[in-house]
């Protein structure tokens, strides 16, 4: 995890362009909030983790132009930042999160000129960075002990360094347990219709040198009926109260199988995507995209362009299917209203 | 459905290319049993009645230029051509129940001659032609009563028009329900890798008029989370003799799918696709198929060239998981081996 996948550089917003990946390496600079918004839409950087990183930079750079010391202006004008960065995308709570956090340094700083805030922001932006990088190999860490040499491992879309700053939720138990010197294999699905698996997951695995399987999202069945899979780990976009999981379309699909099959199940994710407010995933609001992405690929129709389109881009697991929620406080087994407050604490 | 998938015209085999649809109509002449194999392993014709067809007249086309009046000969030669159209795929049986066919209209024939042979088997072929129009129609006629009107019904891969001759199995059951009056909706799974549910089930459907919504395979289990599938239907490539099925990959989830959710699970096929020599579904032989399929997409990269790739063609569904198996013979509800044996006889 040489490069971060996004960070702060020379005033602007350095991230790797995924939309490019596997087939280039690039990054993209945004060096104003249009850009990283449309960055975020398009998904150059995506994954629940990362956006919340993406937004507080984002409140840098719609800040950094900002002159004078007004400050019922510069209030004002952080509001409508941030306002404007939670249009990006609906479903990852993250980037909500860390808008608030942003918004709460200006409101909870009455005093401060607008150059402290300025300060503030920055500080606060660099520890919701640095945050992500801790937490991260927290979840590595308790995560490992759910992986045992000779595993067969699955997981869908990527919820690997790319998803966060540098080391993953769902891969970085997979980090983890090659640290500890575990042997063991990974399937990827391939996680239409925008590939992340195949793309990114893939690429981060193999650069990791861990031996992974590429397969289409609906071969996951036949291997679990052959006894090839011992556990599956998925990210999280959103966690609800009782533990219920908002996370890219095909994971419920998975938790489904993994039931019927006896295979334990796992989200991985930290507390900021927790959304405690939200009673069950029945409230999370899920982000409908565009029939092109299906109707097509790479520019190319594979469908009519009058046939209807179902496009979502994540699914909700119940809480019941999942076998235990990874987090940075520790493994929440059975996940439940009850069994989450008390870990989360 | 007014042209036929396959054909017999002045002496070759004409097919609809369906590695062209939904973006070309073209036709592909087949006047050696080479190109038609090519054309079998590319998918140019595919579907397991479609190829039990494509067979019988393969053999026509294998002996059209067999001059001479040697029976014995004749006899090696027939066999010869059977054993190499065998080669062309592995999972769907109606090729080989068809070929067999052919090669006993020789040996049972002992006394004709090469030239009332040829006859003979033209007729055979003809007459596999013409069954499988009969008998689509007597699947949709039997499976129709399982549609209601008002219902959302979800399949995968093709079963249809292009799956047979001209009507189809899966999807002939809904062209009988709809000539019956009633009003349905159809959710098409894309079916990766090859797309054959956005690139020709939907293209079918759609030209029948019947509203049809395209998805992602990972995208069915929250349809039928949220109440949005009434049934499934998938047709098959081999069934054995207790019921458990051979179709495109991906079925086997949808089977599992349906079960956890209390959906109806329906395969419609014709007794030629029911293998009665393979007790259950372990036996039978799955094709394995390039990791370029998966690692790619019209020609483009989708993932690294280095990753290993899991791309079996089909899965196999347990009959536990099948609510009724229609046939032209019926319905087979709780498929097993007694109620199969007793169904077909």
């Amino acid at each position: 995890m040489t490069q971060p996948t996004i960070c702060w550089s020379n005033g602007s917003i350095k991230i790797i362009d995924q939309t490019k990946l596997p087939n280039k390496f690039q990054y993209l600079i945004c060096r104003d909030v249009k850009t990283l918004w449309l960055a975020i839409r398009r998904l150059s950087v995506r994954g629940a983790p990362a956006l919340g990183v993406a937004a507080g930079f984002g409140v840098l750079l719609g800040c950094k132009d900002f002159l004078g010391n007004d400050r019922p202006k510069f209030q004002q004008h952080v509001k409508k930042v941030c306002d404007y960065i939670a249009t990006s995308r609906p479903t990852a709570v993250n980037l909500f999160y860390v808008l608030a956090e942003m918004k709460k340094v200006v409101d909870e700083n009455p005093l401060a000129t607008v150059k402290d805030l300025k300060a503030l922001l920055e500080k606060k932006a660099f520890a919701f960075y640095e945050e992500d990088r801790r937490v991260c190999r927290k979840i590595g860490d308790f995560g490992q002990a759910l992986i045992h040499s000779g595993d067969k491992v699955m997981t869908v879309c990527n919820a690997g360094a790319l998803a966060t700053v540098d080391y993953g939720t769902a891969l970085g138990v997979m980090y983890s347990a090659k640290r500890k010197g575990k042997v063991f294999e990974v399937y990827s699905c391939e996680t239409r219709p925008l590939l992340q698996g195949a793309r990114l997951t893939t690429w981060e695995l193999l650069r990791d040198k861990i031996k992974t399987t590429l397969i289409c999202d609906n071969m996951a069945a036949t291997l679990m009926k052959q006894g090839k899979v011992d556990a599956v780990f998925a990210g999280a976009d959103r966690i609800a109260a009782n533990g219920d999981t908002a996370n890219k379309i095909g994971t419920y699909n998975l938790a489904v199988l993994a039931k019927h099959h006896g295979i334990p199940f796992y989200i991985a994710a930290p507390k900021s995507t927790f959304d405690l407010k939200i009673r069950s995933g029945k409230d999370i609001p899920i982000e409908q995209r565009r029939a092109e992405e299906v109707r097509g690929f790479y520019g190319k129709a594979t469908a009519p362009k009058n046939v209807g389109v179902y496009n979502p881009a994540f699914d909700v697991t119940d809480h019941q299917l999942i076998t235990a929620i990874i987090t940075e406080y520790g493994i929440i087994r059975s996940p439940s209203a009850k069994n989450i407050k008390k870990a989360l604490r």
